[in-house]
């Protein structure tokens, strides 16, 4: 007994001098989670693991005990029932038509265009317009955990601003467009506040890059998609488009150029910029190559593109090519809401029936779409879509374990499968937490609700009048 | 003010008087919403009103004022941000495998049959299994506002006394097949005791249907399904099968048979009975025309049959011809779980994609197929599927206006595209309140969770040696 007590006592004082010896390094947060998902290609779950933050940046990622030993930091969140993953990546949508959300559904395309969206856009798109339908977006995203948006919808200023308030991360589009549009007669006027746009806010902000926004090939003539072009390269800035996104489309650039969309808008030098290209559903084999040999992002948007029966994707094709693919909800408009795991379920789902392989798009493919794949399709890769030491500290935290949830065998299956935007706690960016059990911190909820109540007024006025 | 004051009193004697001339009727029950869809044809969305029940019975639907004068019930639930509905049917589901949720997924149907499903059947499916994953699954089912389900699962008798206990509505098929199964040698010894499951339960329970489960066309001999046919003739009871669940099957039935799935049962005589058919994803028109004019009904689970790559089951040609069609969840191990919002969403997101039109299966439509379409699919029409005075008193509330769901225009849209199963309230199947405040009454939820942690961790032991 005594010998062993002392052997005891001489451990007890080693284990306390090693630690002293290696102090403990500073940090702001840690976030704990019983499994941590990397997103880092080919890294399995780690159980019972940390995210280690300071100030924007993750600095290390180990188990949650040593995480302990090793960092000083003034913040820690448990991680018990709780998964840590990057945050989610919405590679398209019109952040502000969520004050349209479910203003009209089931309609041909154009009934719903030109009876419904575009005279409501034109009656009430204004900048406080698009600051309450932006903060309201950036409310739901937020809330379902998603970190990064890409975005096109007039007013980007202010759009830019309210993402510079609430904390979130975005591509922020700048549309321009051959007909009048909110506050534009045409093209002119609308390309040349694009520029101004871009230049105001290209490098100015570590959490928002503009991009221009021509908004497709049929509504922007070559002619103009060419100024983009080069406008784009003067000022190494995105451009986020819609491209591909249905058979009347492709009829008409045919018809027109005599081309696929694809082939029309890289012989006109977008591909050589840092491209987003939205929907991508009509492609042919020579476009998928074209696609993948440029290094074009492409958005796969699979509610919307349902509901709008535009059609499915080609997703597993374009993967096979080496393309990279984000998911996006496209705006609440035509989906009818911003939930990112609704579009990561479809993903995984739909593709298995259109392909007749139930392997196609496994439930690991789903979730790197809306991450690692999905920042690598934004061009942001470089900053977000993994947890790894030197990458912007942007993840969640999903919790597990509801009774209508058991039993649980794989939590990957689970994350694509079972849970859902409700199950989202915590969502950090840059190291900011901008939603902590449950609760956002960085907009003030009551007021929001003041401002949507009070503009849905008017458009439920408007549309019964207009009944 | 003299006169005034007098006035005043005369109308409040008179309006006393009245009131007491007409005496409050005695009810049990009041569920009032902001909305109440009785989901009767026809019929647009009530504002403001409640649904009155006396023992297990709607007696009254009319506005809430009108509600509290008219009738004197032991017990009122407020309807602020809540709207009223008929309680989802769940048209096709497997309840015991809620144990196996997760286990396995993205592999081809025969791997994840025979070397996943059909071993762990065959080694942990006792009637504890049953009874504990049964019980797992009617949590789930309870808690999203599902009331009524058609299963088809090992040792029925387990599960009819689960749907007992817990107060739901079910369908319950007891399985025979011509292969060994949990319990049985092959066909002899399950048919037999489908035959007894079916005398037991026949007319014996107000909530529980029994039926005969024959598995499907390729398990099943010809020989056998005619038993199936004459013992269903005998008893009156259901008969519950899947049918046409894809191409493979059509391929082996047609080289057997000379047939298509579908003309071949029919020809036996299983289309003369009161039929549930599951899947029905691969159909001929003139298959579609027998079903229609012989009054089957068909059960559409969008997502198992996109998970095991199935196909997409042809609805809305369905409908055109007259077709009663249900939505079915599937088991929980090709779902992976048993959310039947989700079903209603994908049904009426995936059929504009697949048709290329818009206007396919409207919101309206998606949510009759839950509900009044469903009830007759299965054949419990004259009980179930609408709120109308003389139905079964089976409702559920759905609360709406989180941020995240703002703002709303038309509460049908809101229903199917943004509000989910997290969102229900409460849930009454036959008068009997299953949950309120989202608190589930009739399960012990702690003794639930310990079940299926033990179940659950001998599984993962046997698949982590299996691996």
């Amino acid at each position: 007994m005594r010998i062993h007590h002392l052997w005891a006592l001489a451990f007890s004082w080693t284990f306390a001098i090693g630690v002293q010896a290696e102090a403990r390094k500073p940090a702001d947060l840690i976030v704990n989670g019983d499994y941590v998902l990397t997103m880092v290609e080919g890294e399995a779950a780690l159980k019972n693991a940390a995210v280690v933050i300071r100030d924007d940046l993750i600095i290390d990622v180990l188990p949650s005990a040593e995480a302990l030993a090793r960092y000083d930091a003034g913040r820690v969140i448990p991680g018990k029932n709780r998964v840590v993953m990057p945050g989610l990546i919405n590679g398209h949508t019109h952040t502000a038509m969520t004050l349209f959300r479910g203003m009209v559904d089931d309609l041909d395309l154009m009934s719903w265009l030109n009876d419904y969206v575009f005279p409501m856009e034109r009656r009430f798109v204004t900048p406080e317009f698009v600051r309450i339908g932006s903060e309201l977006a950036c409310w739901e995203m937020i809330r379902g955990g998603t970190t990064t948006f890409v975005d096109m919808y007039f007013y980007p200023d202010e759009i830019a601003h309210v993402v510079d308030r609430c904390g979130l991360r975005a591509v922020v589009g700048a549309p321009h467009i051959d007909y009048p549009s909110p506050g534009f007669e045409g093209w002119e006027d609308s390309f040349a506040a694009a520029r101004q746009f871009v230049d105001q806010w290209q490098g100015r902000h570590d959490r928002i890059r503009p991009a221009f926004a021509p908004h497709a090939p049929y509504t922007v003539s070559a002619e103009h998609l060419a100024a983009t072009v080069d406008a784009a390269a003067d000022t190494d800035a995105l451009i986020s488009m819609h491209l591909s996104e249905g058979p009347a489309e492709v009829a008409q650039i045919q018809s027109t150029y005599g081309k696929t969309p694809v082939n029309h808008v890289a012989e006109l030098g977008l591909f050589d910029q840092k491209l987003i290209a939205a929907h991508m559903v009509v492609l042919t084999e020579e476009d998928i190559q074209q696609v993948a040999s440029a290094g074009v992002g492409t958005v796969h948007n699979p509610t919307s593109n349902l509901k709008v029966a535009s059609g499915v994707s080609p997703v597993p094709d374009l993967l096979a090519a080496g393309v990279a693919v984000a998911l996006g909800t496209d705006g609440a408009a035509s989906n009818n809401d911003l939930d990112l795991w609704e579009e990561v379920r479809l993903a995984a789902l739909l593709h298995k029936g259109e392909t007749g392989d139930p392997t196609a798009i496994p439930a690991q493919t789903a979730l790197a779409l809306a991450t690692r794949i999905g920042a690598r399709a934004i061009h942001w890769d470089d900053e977000i879509g993994t947890l790894a030491p030197g990458m912007q500290a942007d993840l969640i935290q999903i919790e597990y374990g509801d009774t209508n949830q058991l039993p649980l065998y794989d939590i990957v299956s689970h994350l694509v499968y079972v849970l859902d935007s409700e199950d989202v706690t915590t969502t950090v960016v840059a190291g900011q937490i901008l939603m902590q059990d449950k609760q956002i911190l960085t907009i003030n909820e009551a007021a929001l609700r003041k401002s949507v109540e009070d503009m849905a007024s008017r458009i439920r006025a408007a549309l019964s009048k207009g009944s």
